[in-house]
């Protein structure tokens, strides 16, 4: 569920940003009375997201347009699939059009490949997680497209779990700071609600971390056969989660070495937008 | 040449939404007294675009962050080159790590993604455009990314050139108004300094859109065989761009053509994130 | 067309503006229940701009009140014209009201002084123009009341066209760059669609401009004779526009030198406010 | 003193609204290095007002621009006169030069005839007051303009100061509520530091509203003779404003009527820019 | 009457920063249509301001949830009473709960605390005032809140009265500068509708300042025996007002010593929220 | 570490909603090169928040006022202490002392009252944590205040942990759905990250909430009795939560039950703001 708020915020700023004077082409071009029926239409197949921020897009450049869903987030769809009809004056639908499909292009790109990703492991025990490599401003949005393609988000921010990862041991280090003491009397500086996951790039940090008892342990970069035998060190202590340079082409593996979590930055940095289109089926 | 006022808001906003209660771990964890020394280095090749935004990260997120450029935007760079070298408390430069990662990251995919396409094209008389498939809210950088690249921007918003497409054709026809005759109209409407470009799906829609003296013509969907029909049926009359599902495959074919312009949608709504990341080499 | 986002904005800040804790003077003096009906009434004959402002800050006072438009944008009327009827709760009415009055009243008084031009150079080939000497802010607003009054708006802003003016001209020559080659390498870095234009002082910079390419030539604080001379001087290979300092009383000789466009700051920077008035007829 | 938060919110609002996508000029055109060194000078008489937010746009542009003034707001000049100077990287000076001469001339502008009407009535004991006929967004700085020509703020917005104007005792009239039985009810309702001003159009509502003991009597569009005779009547009960229509040639005779105050709608919805120019001096 | 758009801004940004992606609850938890009837009932008995809020705010999550108000803001009410009834989605009504009740519940607890005071000082000339010690961002609605418990209001900001307290006397006096000559001047600078208010915390002060013709003279932290003699030294001179540490245990006694005005600052940084909750009566 | 950009939003908003048209007292009293020296002083002891804050909103008046701090966050200090020392123009220092007062008297005051309930559980097992009812628009500055007084946050927002209350629970139960499988399938929705708790009202509803495994499950408006059996009966499963009506009279008894967590709201929504003052020591 996005927060209204957010969404509003993220396609107030789109409308503006792209039309900061209005849309030359309507006013020059499309008589003021005239109307548009509109399909979107997808020339792909994949799965949904966003679409309820393409029809606020709708809705919020003005003019009364109505769009009626057909699909919802997190179904599939196949090439030629309608996942909405738009109807409405021209000027509106047609000014509206481009940014209303960059948001659902872009959020159902993150849903599509997030889809593949958790069905390439499908009967394991892995969840496939989103990462905070997200697109500034867009994050609330990119994380709701990762949940209708079923992944599972990670920590929100900064402010809602403690990660500690390799710069942060390293500055520890440098501030000749015991790891497992640290840990533990963070421990007690977080909220009760707060999970406690550290990064390690070696197994031989593994002991030392679960010795301050923490949630989980994030083995980075490790190879399929180190990450088996961290599964098995860590034997249910807390949860493991892989991560590092994971593609579509490894994470069946990975999940193979019985992980709970793979975090898979691709997921929102690297996804392409689906190719979805906006067809005026009428006008009169 | 970025604006000022656009940077500080997106960098603002997105330091914002990384941590709306502070950063959990480097409370828990990092001694406030902490220094760190960083470096932002390349992993892989590519071409520089938004360290300055990276840059206004690490300021912006407060403790007196330095920041000293090695590179430039618009630089090219090999993987292991430093680009830049940050020096501030430790907990300033972890807390602003993942924004300022995420816009370099990005930006940097951008403008890396463009060179490649304008190399593939060097030597013909065709210049490789953006597209408004950007990232909402985020069109200012892109397009910077992609004039870091060596590419060219094509319209910024719906504000600034006349575009006519398909679907503005297919409302006009419904409307029973005449191509040309409508063009120029339009033409009367706008600024002298608006660019009127129309879109045509066929050869045969070339000689109606010239007859209303259009500056650029768009040959959307074309094979190379139309392509180098059209360029030669225009033959100088107006501009003439070529669009629709280029990529670094085809780029080349195309330009060979003829065309003046290729607009790359891809060159923002499929650039994947540079891999780009900050180590810190010293804190005390 | 106005941005919706836009309009809003400015309206709701305006709003905000003008009663920061709410209304004195109703909530002391106006009951609750009161009944406000009102008519728009103008005062002195005029071109209409901004009526659909007026009515969205009577929205967006709050209270349901509704506006029922008589005349639309761009619609001459005289001297006790009603323009529009309001009916709503008095308080919300009287407290929307100056906000109102204040924007539909600067707009059009925009919009009457742009008709002005407009007709003094009827039969003419030249367009009157705005300039970029709008008021901060409300450049949106102020550029479709141009529109309304018949004017043609120039370039939006510093992102959408090339003008090279006198001060830039006097930092190329003292950093020692030739004028025309400096213009031909700018045509290279901006977008195909950005309109290229040079401001010159003096007849003989004409031909190093012209040799540039440029797509349009301002003739800045021409005489009447000088301004006929460049016309034919240029000869059709670029646009001319004339500016500086002209106003009602010698618009039309500047027009009469065969120039294409005749910018005006004045109809933005010193257009007053039109007088239109609030009548209110019944209240129960 | 104008609030800090509010002219930097002008400013930054201003910028980015004059360059959504950066100075395609001087990105093209000028060099990156290029400096500029620049002089505000004035091109005619007036009153200075507003020179510190033409600094502040100047800074708020980035890049290190230096301003020093040798004018302060309230100074008058003369054609000719240095106003500032500038200094700082071309493209920044050159970028921010519209927006910041854009803000100084127009309250300049409000300054200099605010300066007229007050000069006009000096020997008597009227103030020359403002009113709430400012342009939206901008009251602040105009505000501080009417203050820079000598003049007097009026009440500031609907929540600091009652005002019962006509449309007000239309309404109450329809409620069929006692004029004077209101007001005293509405001093009740108000802060005890809430100024009570009500507006009448006809000498006989003069005993009804002085009944009710309010502060400020506005006597809105009477003739010179009835003013005269107002002032008589009201004999000190309470102060007497003078209002409606009033300008430069009539504000003096209005001031020997003996009124305190005299509103002038005309000082900010009618004053023109002051004719304020960037000189380039040098550029290296 | 609050006015509209600060309203929604409080209201939007509440809710943005109390979900900024979502409700992991409800999403994790309520179905989808699962409806919920609930009553928003008063837990203690008290005096209602913040209902128009708090139906804002439910209003303003969306999902269309329906708020039927039982009471109007200023209404007194009893434990158990229900104050508003309230229909929606399950996920909406839950979502906004949490705000929707910290602003209704804090802003009826000003009023409450207000309500309190002035019925402490029933039966005497003084009225209760507010102070400018109000929460960050909320003083409208906190104003408003004072006003339903029957308070008045003070001046609401820096900008619409002149207060001199100790510290500006302080500066003066450093100054070299006499205050009633420095209050006399202060007069012919600001506003003829502004308030001029100077605190004394001496009876040997008074004369000095009621030499200058304020409109108010504040006693600030005098003894009850001290306010009596100031009263009778001003003897109707000016609005007398006590300050100071006033509370309900000795506002009644401080009214009896003949005050008009007494501001007390805990109204509003005093006050804590009322119990008012949220029952869930029906959901299916 | 409060986020740099949360503080100076909400400061920049309090300056702006404090003197939205400038100081009218300092403008007409204070010379314009007044100095002043000022010490912010306690007048009752207590733990120290927001001073970083108030600095903030002495740097961003503007006029280059310099704080020097004497006493950090979290510091305890006694009456009469100085906290910090402030030195800048008058005009500045006093136009910001409200606000940066404000600011600083109410998270002080909410550390101080967090303080003494941290110390009356001193010795048990149970950390003192906050709760979401906090000031809308001030959550993340009060959180931090929370830990100044040593108390420990609770889950931030709806956003960063699932907490299933009475009302969620009535949903579930309207809806059909049985509980411990509606938590099980809860924990497979959420982030791997994210906290799961449970209200529950009744001791018999305890186990059907343990087998579901949550993290914590909150007993709400226990007797201590029944409190003392709950933790028993919980035995480890779980962290268990007290809350409901919990203040400083009780809180020592209900930490004795042995219960892990006790969540206060007055901590945030009771708490009065300390009394800290700026004293003015020189001014020249």
């Amino acid at each position: 569920m996005l927060t209204r708020a957010v969404v509003d915020e993220v396609v107030t700023r789109a409308l503006a940003e792209d039309a900061p004077w209005g849309d030359l082409t309507c006013e020059a071009l499309v008589p003021a009375d005239a109307w548009a029926d509109a399909a979107l239409v997808a020339r792909e197949p994949g799965t949904l997201a966003g679409v309820d921020v393409f029809a606020r897009a709708m809705e919020l450049v003005g003019g009364g347009v109505e769009v009626t869903l057909l699909l919802r987030d997190g179904d599939r769809f196949e090439a030629g699939d309608v996942i909405a009809r738009v109807a409405g004056p021209a000027r509106s639908v047609l000014g509206a059009e481009r940014v209303a499909l960059n948001l659902v292009q872009r959020l159902t790109g993150v849903a599509t490949l997030t889809a593949a990703h958790v069905a390439a492991v499908a009967g394991t025990r892995a969840r496939i997680a989103d990462t905070r490599k997200t697109t500034p401003g867009l994050r609330a949005l990119e994380r709701h497209a990762v949940r209708c393609g079923g992944g599972s988000n990670h920590r929100f921010s900064l402010s809602d779990a403690v990660m500690a990862k390799d710069n942060h041991l390293a500055v520890l280090q440098a501030s000749g700071v015991g790891l497992t003491e640290a840990l533990r009397t963070a421990r007690t500086r977080i909220p009760h609600t707060a999970h406690l996951e550290v990064e390690v790039d070696r197994l031989d940090q593994v002991e030392a971390v679960l010795a301050a008892d923490v949630d989980t342990i994030m083995l980075d970069n490790f190879s399929l056969e180190d990450l088996a035998t961290g599964v098995a060190q860590v034997a249910g202590r807390a949860l493991v989660e892989a991560s590092g340079g994971i593609d579509l082409g490894t994470v069946a593996a990975v999940a193979a070495t019985g992980v709970d979590v793979i975090s898979v930055g691709a997921l929102t940095h690297a996804a392409r937008a689906l190719d979805l289109g906006l067809d005026v089926t009428t006008g009169a």
